[in-house]
C-alpha cells in the first residue's frame, strides 16, 4: 500500500460562518473586529479570499427577511447586526473575486417565491461556475410577516408543509431545460433542441408554477441543497432533501445522537447516509497558549454591555424586568422551561438551576455564539475537539464560527488549518472545481433525463 | 473666458445596452460575437471592462421574468436570447470587478415582492459602493404570469397603478435607516440611533409592507430609477418617478417631439427638466469606411434563417401562415394596425404599405435592433448623428445597443468614444464615484430628513 492509499478517504468539511463582525455577541466592540461588517464589501472579499486560502469548502451566512430585534431600546441600540447585505448578491459579488470557494445563501420559503428563488440561485450557480448552495430555512423569526403583508407568522407545521412543495419547484425549474438542450451551431444556426425544454406546470396545495424558468441548467445540476433546523420538522425536511445539514450541539453525546438520527432517516426517502453530510458549529477562541486563548475569551466577555447580555436572557424570563437583576447573583426565580422547540431555553435554565450559575455567567454563556459550541484553547486542543467529533459519529466536518471577524478566521486558517493537515483529516489542494466535487456530493440527473442518463 | 470655461456645461450620456449576444437578430451566428453569452460570466466581465475603458456612465440588461418564446418551434430552436442571468446578480458579480460603470438592472413591479426587491437593489448599490440603478418594467410579455400562480396577465392600466405604489414603496424601505444613524462607537457600545430608524407600515391598494429594512440607507440614498415605456402609462410613472427614461426613435422629429413630451410631464410633479434623461437607443454598425460599415450590415442581414424573420413579422398578421409567403415578394395583404400601444406595428405595416417593402425587407428592417435605430456608417458619421440629437432637443445621451457583442462594442469604445470625445461631448474622466455623481443627478434626501437637512 502507498502513503496516498494509507490516507483516511472520508474527509473532514469545513464551511466559514462568516456573520459581519463575528459569532460573539459583542464582537463589534473588538479591536480586531470591521465595525460596519454588514455592509463592507472589502471586509466580505477578504474573508472569502481568507476562507478560500484555508481551503475551506464554502462559506456561509444566515439570513431573515426582516430586522433582527432583541431586547429593549438600549439593548437595541447596542448590537452589531441590524444592517447587512442580502446573501445571494453578495455572493454573486465574491464568486468573482474568488475561484474555489462554495457559497451558501440562506433563502426562506415562507417569505420568498420560487419562480423567482430557483432564477437568482441558478444565476448563482452560473456566475460562480458551479459553487452555489441554498440554505432552505421557513423563517422562525416572529416579526417578518409584515414586511409581506402577511396578519400572522404562519405555524410551523403550514411552514414545513410548504417547504417540501416549495424544494421540489424549484428543483423542477431547474431541471426546465436538460443539460444538453443547447447546440449553438453558428454554421447550421440551430441554438438549442425545443424538445428538451420543459414546462414545470406545478399545481399543489401552496404553490402554482407554471415555468419553464428562463436560464439553462445549473453547472451542478442543482446548486447544493443545505437544511439547518434541528427541530423534529427540520430534521425530515433535511432528510427528504438536505445534502448538508448545519447543526447545534455542545457535547459530544448529544452530537452523536443526532448524527445517528438524521442519518437514519435517509433510507425512507431512498437515499444513502453518506448523501447528508452532518455540519454542527464550533466558534473556536484560539491562543498559541492556553492562558493566552483564556485571556482572548476574557477580553471578549468584559466587552458585553448589561443591558445587551440580558437581553439574551429576557425571552427565558418573559414579562420580567431583568434590568433590575444584581448581575452577580442568581436569578431571582426560575420558571419551567416552554414546551417544544426552544432548546436553548432548557439549557439555559438548566445551568441556572443545577449549577447555579449567575446573572452574569449566564448570559456570557450565551453570548460565545448564541449557544453554539465554544472551545477556547491551543490550535493542537481546538484540532482534538473536531478529530474527537469527527471520528467519532458526532460529524462530517464543521461549519467554524468566528467570535471576531475577521481576526478569528485568520487564526483559524494560519493555526488550526496547518495542524489538521498534518493530522491527513483536512485537504491540501481543492479536489473539484465545483462545489459538489470538493464535498464529494453527486451531481443529481435531472427529472426529465432519460432512465439509462438517470442511473449513469 | 479659458478653454476650459468654453467647453458645453451639458454632457452627453452613455449607456451600453449590453444583450448577451448583441441586438441583431442573428447576433449569435456572427464570427464575433460569443455564443453562450447569456450564462457566460467571463463574456459579460469583459463586456463591463470593455464599457468602464470607454467611460460609460451604465451598463443595462432588459428582463422578463419568463422565457422570451416567439414564432413556431423551427424558429424558436434558432433564437439565441433563451437562457441568461438575472440582471441583479449578474451586476452584483461585475462590481466586484469595476470601479466606476454603473449597473442598471430590469426588475418587474407586477411580479416581484416590494420587500424583497428593495432589499437586493439597496444592496447591490452597497456591494457597489453607489452604482446601482433599477430600471421599473410592469412587465409586457404575456407568458409570464403563470410562472406566479396568475391565470391571467393583468392589464396595462392595473399594472401602472401599482408599479407608482410599489415605486413609493421602496424607495420609503431605502429610507428606513436615516443617513446618520450608524454610530458604531467601539469605545461606549452604541451601534446606532434607534430614533433613526422608521417602519414604513404602507397600507395601500396594491400592498401591504411593514418595514424597516434590514439594511442602512444605499450610499446613493436611492438607487438611481429608470424607466423605458414610453406608452402614456409610461412616459407618465416616468415623469413621477423616473430619473433616467430609455427609449426607441428612429427619427430626429419623432425623438424631438418625445423628448419635449416627457420633460413637459415634470412640473406637476414638482421636479425640474434635467431631472429626468432622455436616453434614446442606437445601434450602430461601425466601418472604418463607409463601404466596410455596409458590408458588415450585409454580412449579419445573411445571417438571419427566413424562419426566425418571419417570427417577426407574425404578430403583425395575426392567424397567417407565413411560411409559406415568397420572401421576394410583397406580403399578399397588408391588415390595419391594431388599436392601441404597439407601435411597431404601424411602423412596418406602414413601410409594407407605402414605401413597397418585399417580405425578406420587411424583417430585415427589424432584424437589426428590434425596431431600434440602427446607423450604418464610419466613427464620425456616427458621431454626427449622436451630436445632432444630443444638441437638437432629441436627447440627454444615448443607450448604445451594439449589433455583435462583444465585437461591436469594442468598436464603438476603439472608434466613436474618441471621436466624441475630440469634440468635447463626451467626458475624458468618470467625474464622480457613484452613478449619480456621473450621471450629474442629485442624491435624494430621505423622506424623514429633518426639513432643513431635506432643503440642503
Amino acid at each position: 500500500m502507498t502513503q496516498a492509499q494509507l490516507q483516511p478517504l472520508r474527509k473532514l468539511r469545513l464551511g466559514a460562518f462568516i456573520m459581519a463582525t463575528g459569532h460573539h455577541i459583542a464582537a463589534w466592540r473588538h479591536p480586531g473586529a470591521q465595525a460596519d461588517a454588514g455592509v463592507n464589501i472589502d471586509h466580505y472579499i477578504e474573508l472569502a479570499q481568507t476562507a478560500e486560502r484555508g481551503l475551506f469548502d464554502q462559506v456561509f451566512v444566515a439570513d431573515s427577511p426582516g430586522i433582527w430585534h432583541q431586547g429593549d431600546r438600549e439593548s437595541f441600540s447596542r448590537q452589531g447586526r441590524l444592517s447587512h447585505f442580502e446573501p445571494v448578491t453578495l455572493w454573486a459579488a465574491l464568486s468573482a473575486v474568488t475561484k474555489h470557494i462554495g457559497f451558501v445563501a440562506t433563502a426562506s420559503t415562507t417569505y420568498e417565491d420560487p419562480y423567482l428563488l430557483a432564477r437568482k440561485f441558478a444565476s448563482l450557480d452560473h456566475i460562480s461556475k458551479g459553487r452555489a448552495a441554498w440554505n432552505v430555512v421557513t423563517t422562525s423569526a416572529e416579526n417578518v410577516h409584515g414586511n409581506f403583508g402577511l396578519d400572522a407568522h404562519p405555524d410551523p407545521a403550514l411552514r414545513y408543509e410548504r417547504a417540501h412543495e416549495f424544494v421540489d419547484v424549484v428543483k423542477g425549474l431547474w431541471d426546465s431545460f436538460e443539460d444538453e438542450a443547447f447546440i449553438r451551431d453558428k454554421a447550421s444556426g440551430v441554438y438549442f433542441d425545443p424538445d428538451k425544454l420543459h414546462a414545470l406546470n406545478h399545481i399543489g396545495k401552496h404553490l402554482k408554477v407554471k415555468g419553464p424558468l428562463n436560464i439553462e441548467r445549473p453547472p451542478q445540476g442543482h446548486p447544493v441543497i443545505v437544511q439547518a433546523g434541528s427541530s423534529e420538522d427540520g430534521k425530515e425536511l433535511a432528510a427528504a432533501t438536505a445534502e448538508a445539514i448545519f447543526t447545534a450541539w455542545t457535547s459530544l453525546a448529544e452530537a452523536q445522537a443526532f448524527y445517528k438520527d438524521v442519518k437514519g432517516r435517509l433510507a425512507k426517502y431512498g437515499r444513502r447516509p453518506d448523501q447528508l453530510l452532518v455540519l454542527p458549529g464550533i466558534s473556536p477562541v484560539i491562543g498559541r497558549t492556553e492562558e493566552e486563548a483564556q485571556a482572548k475569551w476574557a477580553e471578549l466577555q468584559a466587552l458585553i454591555h448589561p443591558s445587551v447580555g440580558l437581553a439574551t436572557l429576557a425571552p427565558f424570563w418573559p414579562g420580567e424586568d431583568l434590568s433590575k437583576w444584581d448581575l452577580d447573583a442568581r436569578p431571582p426565580y426560575i420558571p419551567e422551561p416552554p414546551k417544544g422547540i426552544h432548546s436553548r431555553a432548557h439549557v439555559v435554565l438548566e445551568l441556572a438551576r443545577r449549577e447555579r450559575y449567575t446573572v452574569r455567567q449566564l448570559y456570557e454563556y450565551l453570548a460565545g455564539a448564541r449557544g453554539h459550541w465554544v472551545v477556547v484553547g491551543t490550535p493542537v486542543q481546538i484540532a482534538d475537539r473536531i478529530q474527537e467529533w469527527f471520528e467519532n459519529g458526532a460529524a462530517d466536518g464543521f461549519n467554524i464560527m468566528p467570535p471576531v471577524l475577521p481576526q478569528s478566521l485568520n487564526e483559524f486558517v494560519d493555526l488550526v488549518v496547518p495542524e489538521l493537515q498534518k493530522r491527513g483529516l483536512f485537504r491540501t489542494a481543492y479536489e473539484g472545481t465545483t462545489l459538489r466535487e470538493n464535498l464529494g456530493l453527486e451531481r443529481p440527473a435531472s427529472r426529465y433525463a432519460e432512465p439509462q442518463a438517470k442511473a449513469a
